[in-house]
């Protein structure tokens, strides 16, 4: 039988590294991007197609598929892979930060958060317990605790009282998940470190969390609003103090810079809506910053986005047709360009792991601060 | 060289017939289902899944294309084949249907049709002269000769004058598509039969178009609310007026049933929003009907849609994750849909197709019928 869960680690350069997660459902190579399945699809994509941009893992939304098509559904149907055609792992988060983002709709305890769905009004209870009932319904390969994500501003008060309560819930997580064993027996569970902007709330996060024992990390609490500036100095401090040989995860990020200056900061997986989310407004990610594809500079341009780019959209369609598309809202505008931005971003992961493998990730990261020129990809 | 335009049958049964029209970008086989591109796109399809469900030829449609991105602009980016990734045949309207029912923005003469756009209102013009041109343009292989489709109702007297006006502006199509001798070296022009419900006024017309000469003719004026019965009574009488060596092209049909009576009425040449539109809004074309994917039905159902068909929706997930795509409005529920319409619409024609080569085409119809239960796919 294969693996449940081994990290490896091949290479580091500074306090980046690389390798790869092996568990049963296939290898997840590190740093790694998971592109965003909220309700059980990555939009706009056929998962072959998510598969094809080099994406090993996705990421699915316990509070969207909780609520509609259920966890219990998808159980009956064969669990979450089955359900989306998709047989490499797939991460969930807890569910914790959808429901904390519903300010007038929930009520918290020390048991969990009730709270009315967005759909339809309909009464639901999220906790630990239940987080980890709904993941193992689901059939998760790697199942996040359920924590607060602590508002930003807090006070360091507030910080702290949010903090500790993610501990004991985390506590409350590792036992729930355990009590699942033929789940537990092949997938993994991860802890969230919170702590906000405060370096010894984190020191106290991650040592209530190594007590308990987790298989990966993530760093929870940033890409709330505090800005890049300090969501680095933040990692700058945490990171250090973090368990070397398990996967270090930065929930929600990023913009292409935040995931650079985090992988050199030592971070191993991020995910994001941004590639997708971008692709239906009509954005487009290049090595030159972020293009509006709307512009009406783009109308008659033959050129592929990017000529360097393998994806459907640079290797059969020139910008002007994507940029009629996007104009006109046609749909497929929106699984072009969700498809080049996955792919650039699946592009920028395999780069920085090179980068990382032949010890040459200050030259990649000067490279790609230099070569972008606030989004003219006209010189591209 | 290969042939400009070539229309050999090779098999008839009844009035039906089925054969191959032969051009420069590929081989057509009729009957023959054509998916509308409107704006240079299936929409919610890539061009290489449309390719997959069996389509031979697609449709653009002339009046949004000249209105976005424009012909000019198409034709500088090298055509409209070019611009969406299309390599086979393309037919081309002629933009004289949509104008006219722009019913409160178009003025009608003896010359053309001025006409504000409804995107932005901005005049425009078209006549034969600027059809054939924007046509020509687009680099369409099929050329819709351009007429005025008879509005419906309309007394005998309205039919006959608009029927009168569209033989003369067949005539000026036929010069004008010839005065482009490159593009009409390789490329054909249909005309288009109208007079209505009326045997005479659709002699008259198949007359003038006849004396013109035409590669293919069309039977225009159906389709626009006078109902299946009437369109299968015009049929029964004007088919056999028309000429038996030159493609049949029934405009804008049709639902599945119209489709097959049409086939057995001697019609090689069809195009429809239908599927594809009905992939947008959950509808799905079955053996057994149209079939609501939004039905509450369905939500527990791991069977697929049709397991005897060959598209992704049908190949890879479940009626109940269909269900769930369309429910919660997700663009890969458009997606698999729009694709497993185009594919029942493909294997229609397939079948019509195989059941006329072998002379099985009544009991073929009569299975068609006897298969259809109001939509209830449970039994399937």
């Amino acid at each position: 039988m294969s693996e449940r869960f081994k990290f490896d680690i091949s290479a580091t350069d500074g306090n980046a590294r690389t390798g790869v997660i092996k568990m049963q459902r296939g290898e997840i190579r590190t740093p790694a991007f998971m592109p965003v399945g909220t309700a059980a699809t990555v939009k706009a994509m056929t998962t072959s197609s998510v598969r094809a941009t080099g994406a090993d893992i996705l990421l699915g939304n316990t509070y969207h598929l909780m609520l509609r098509p259920t966890a219990e559904r998808i159980d009956r149907l064969g669990g979450l892979h089955k359900f989306m055609n998709w047989d490499q792992p797939i991460l969930t988060d807890s569910g914790g930060f959808q429901v904390m983002s519903l300010t007038d709709l929930r009520k918290m305890s020390e048991d969990g958060v009730e709270f009315r769905s967005h759909i339809d009004g309909s009464r639901h209870m999220l906790s630990p317990e239940r987080s980890m009932e709904i993941q193992r319904l689901l059939g998760s390969d790697i199942v996040m605790a359920f924590d607060e994500c602590t508002p930003y501003p807090a006070t360091k008060d507030e910080t702290r009282v949010s903090m500790e309560l993610s501990m004991r819930w985390a506590r409350r997580s590792r036992d729930g998940f355990n009590s699942g064993k033929e789940h537990a027996d092949k997938s993994a569970l991860f802890g969230i470190v919170q702590g906000g902007v405060h370096e010894d709330l984190r020191r106290t996060s991650i040592n209530a969390l190594t007590e308990i024992g987790f298989d990966g990390y993530a760093v929870g609490g940033l890409a709330v609003g505090e800005g890049q500036k300090l969501m680095f100095e933040v990692l700058d401090f945490t990171m250090p103090m973090m368990p070397t040989d398990a996967p270090r995860y930065l929930m929600g990020v990023g913009k292409p810079d935040d995931i650079v200056g985090a992988v050199e900061r030592g971070i191993d997986m991020f995910d994001c809506v941004l590639p997708t989310r971008s692709g239906r407004t009509g954005q487009a990610f290049t090595r030159r910053g972020t293009v509006n594809m709307k512009n009406a500079r783009h109308r008659d341009d033959p050129r592929p986005i990017d000529e360097t780019c393998g994806c459907p959209a640079c290797s059969d369609y020139s910008r002007a047709y994507i940029h009629h598309l996007i104009r006109t809202g046609e749909i497929l505008g929106a699984m072009l360009l969700t498809g080049h931005n996955l792919q650039y971003y699946q592009d920028l992961m395999s780069g920085l792991r090179e980068a990382i493998a032949v010890g040459a990730l200050r030259e990649h990261v000067a490279a790609f601060h230099e070569k972008r020129l606030g989004g003219d990809i006209t010189a591209l």
